[in-house]
C-alpha cells in the first residue's frame, strides 16, 4: 500500500531533501541526516496521507467531497489536496484554533466550520453537515491510505540515506497519533531492514512511549500545556499502534525548550523553519543521544508551520552551535 | 564546462529542492518558483563553483592547498569544499567580518588569516603567505571552473522546471560579481532556451544592472551601506559580464526592505531562512512583478547565512500574505 500510495503521490508530493550538518553532527556526537518535511506542500508531511487518501477513494465518492477535523497542519493537507483534485473539503475546526491556520485553510479553497470544543460535539456537527451531503470522512492516522501516504516519506528516506551510504540507522519520527511513524515503519521494514524507527514525543503527552513499555494503549492525562500542539493527541490510533508495537524501538521524550532549543540550531545550520512538535526527534538526536545507538540517526523534521513569535522565542532564548 | 562540473558535483553538492506556495503565485501575480540554494553545503550556492575548482585542479596543485579572500559565503564554500578533498585552504578575512562567520570558516577546517581592511592590502597579505606554498588562489567569480559550477544550479533548474511542465520563464538571480548569474545563464542558454536571466540587485549597489544598461562596466559609489552583503561587489567581473552581456535581460533592482520583507514571506511560506542578498530576486518577483513578463517566474535564493537579530527584524517589522 506505501508503495501504490508512492505511484499516486508521484510528481504531487515534494520529494523533500535530506539535509546535514557538520556543525549538528558535532553536537549529537554521531551523524545527523534530517528529512526536511517542513518543506512538503502544506508545510508538513500531512499532504502525502491526504492526497493518498483522496486519490484512492472511488470516483463517486471523490466527486462528493470530503470532511476531516482539524486544527491544524491536517486541515492544510486535506483542504489543498482536495483542491488539487477539484473538489469540495469540510473542514471542522474548532473555535480556538490560531487564526492564521484557520486563515490559510480557507484560503486553500476549503469550506471551514467553527464549533465550540466546550460546549459542542464536533462529531455532531460533522454528522449535521453531512446529512444530506455523503461527504468521505478522512481521519488525520487510522486511516490505511491516510499511514500508506505518510509512509512514502519512509521510501525516500530509505533511498537518500542509501545513496549518501547509510543503510543502518535509527529514524526518529515525531510522533502525534502515529501516522507518519507507523508508515515509516512499514516502509523500512520493506526497503532498509537495517533501520529502526523510534517515535519521539513531549513531556506529558508521551502516551505511545508508555504504550510501547507497557503493551497497552495508554492516554495522556492531559490534552493542552505543550508547545508541540501538532502531536498532543490524547491516545495512539488503533491502527497504527499494533504497527508500532511490532516494528518500532522505545521512544524518546523530549521537552518543550530542547524542541525550541532544536529550532534555533536548524534555523543556524540547516536554513529551515521548523514547528515545536516537529523539531521533537531532532531535538531527541541532539539532545537525548544516550538514550540512542549507533554512527548514524536519521530524524525526520515533521512540520514547520509555526509562528512568528514562537519562532522568534526559539532565536532569542537558546544558544547557537 | 557546466555539464562537466556537474559530473564532479554529482553526490557531493544538493539537489536543492525547486518550491513554491500558492500564497506567494497569488500575491506575485504569476506562478513563482524559488530555487532554494539556502538549503546546499555551508547555506550557499557558493559550494558549487568552490567544489567544480577545486576538483578541477591539478592533482599535484591540489595537493598544495587553496587560498581564497571573503568576508562570508565563498569563504565557507571554499573552506568545506577543501577539507572533503582533504586539502588545506587559507582564507583571508577582514578582521570586521561577522564573528560568526569567520567562528564557522574555522571550523570548517580552513586557517583563516585576518587582516585590517583600512591598513592593509589584502593581495599584499595573501603573496606573503604564499611565499613558500603554492597555494591556488580560487576566486570567488573571474574563474570559468567557479562560473561552471554555479552554472550547475541553472542545468537543475531546467531539469526541476521541466518536471514541473514549465519550459519558458524568467530566470531572477540575486547578482553580485555574477558568478551565479553568468553560470545559470549559460546552462539555460543549451537546456532551456525560452528561459531569460535577469540580475537582481541592491539599491546602490546595481553595477550590473547599470553596466547591461550603458553596455560599459560601472562601479558601485559606495562598497558598504546595504544589508545584503553577499551580492554588493563593487564591479562585474571582467569574464562574468561578456556572459551577462549577451545572455541576460535587464536587471531588477529592490530595497533592503524589500529583501526582509521577502524574507518574513519565506518564511510564513515556504519555510526557508534566506539572508538578505539571498532574498533579492525573490523581492523582485513579489514587489517589482511590472518589470516582469509571462506567468512563471523561476527565482534563484542563493543563501541563507543570516545572523538571528536580522532575521528577527525581518519577521517583527514586515507583516505577512
Amino acid at each position: 500500500m506505501v508503495r501504490a500510495a508512492a505511484e499516486r503521490l508521484h510528481g504531487k508530493a515534494r520529494r523533500t531533501p535530506l539535509l546535514s550538518s557538520p556543525f549538528l553532527d558535532e553536537l549529537a556526537g554521531r551523524r545527523v541526516w534530517v528529512k526536511a518535511e517542513c518543506l512538503q506542500h502544506t508545510g508538513s508531511f500531512k499532504f502525502r496521507g491526504a492526497w493518498s487518501a483522496i486519490s484512492a477513494l472511488s470516483k463517486a465518492d471523490r466527486a462528493c467531497g470530503v470532511i476531516a477535523f482539524s486544527s491544524g497542519n491536517h486541515a492544510q493537507g486535506v483542504a489543498l489536496a482536495a483542491a488539487r483534485h477539484g473538489i469540495g473539503a469540510v473542514i471542522i475546526m474548532p473555535s480556538d484554533a490560531p487564526v492564521i491556520k484557520i486563515a490559510n485553510t480557507r484560503a486553500l479553497g476549503a469550506e471551514v466550520v467553527m464549533y465550540d470544543r466546550a460546549t459542542e460535539d464536533r462529531d455532531a456537527v460533522a454528522a449535521k453537515i453531512n446529512e444530506t451531503r455523503n461527504l468521505t470522512l478522512i481521519k488525520p492516522f487510522d486511516n490505511r491510505f491516510v499511514i500508506a501516504g505518510q509512509g512514502t516519506t519512509g521510501l525516500e528516506i530509505a533511498g537518500q540515506a542509501r545513496e549518501a551510504g547509510v543503510t543502518k540507522a535509527e529514524v526518529l519520527v515525531p510522533c502525534g497519533g502515529g501516522g507518519l511513524t507507523s508508515g515509516i515503519a512499514l516502509a523500512l521494514e520493506a526497503e532498509a531492514p537495517d533501520m529502526g524507527v523510534r517515535p519521539c514525543e513531549p513531556e506529558g503527552f508521551d502516551d505511545v512511549t508508555r504504550s510501547l513499555a507497557t503493551g497497552q494503549p495508554q492516554v495522556n492525562e492531559r490534552t493542552t500545556g505543550s508547545i508541540c500542539d501538532a502531536i498532543i493527541t490524547p491516545t495512539p490510533g488503533l491502527l497504527t499502534l499494533p504497527i508500532m508495537q511490532r516494528l518500532c524501538g522505545a521512544g524518546v521524550v523530549v521537552s518543550d525548550d530542547e524542541c525550541l532549543h532544536a529550532m534555533a540550531l536548524a534555523f543556524d545550520r540547516l536554513r529551515i523553519v521548523i514547528e515545536p512538535g516537529g523539531a521533537a526527534a531532532l531535538a531527541a538526536a541532539l539532545f537525548h543521544g544516550d538514550q540512542l545507538t549507533g554512527t548514524d540517526t536519521i530524524v525526520v523534521v515533521s512540520g514547520g508551520n509555526v509562528d512568528r513569535p514562537m519562532f522568534i522565542k526559539a532565536l532569542t532564548d537558546f544558544r547557537g552551535a
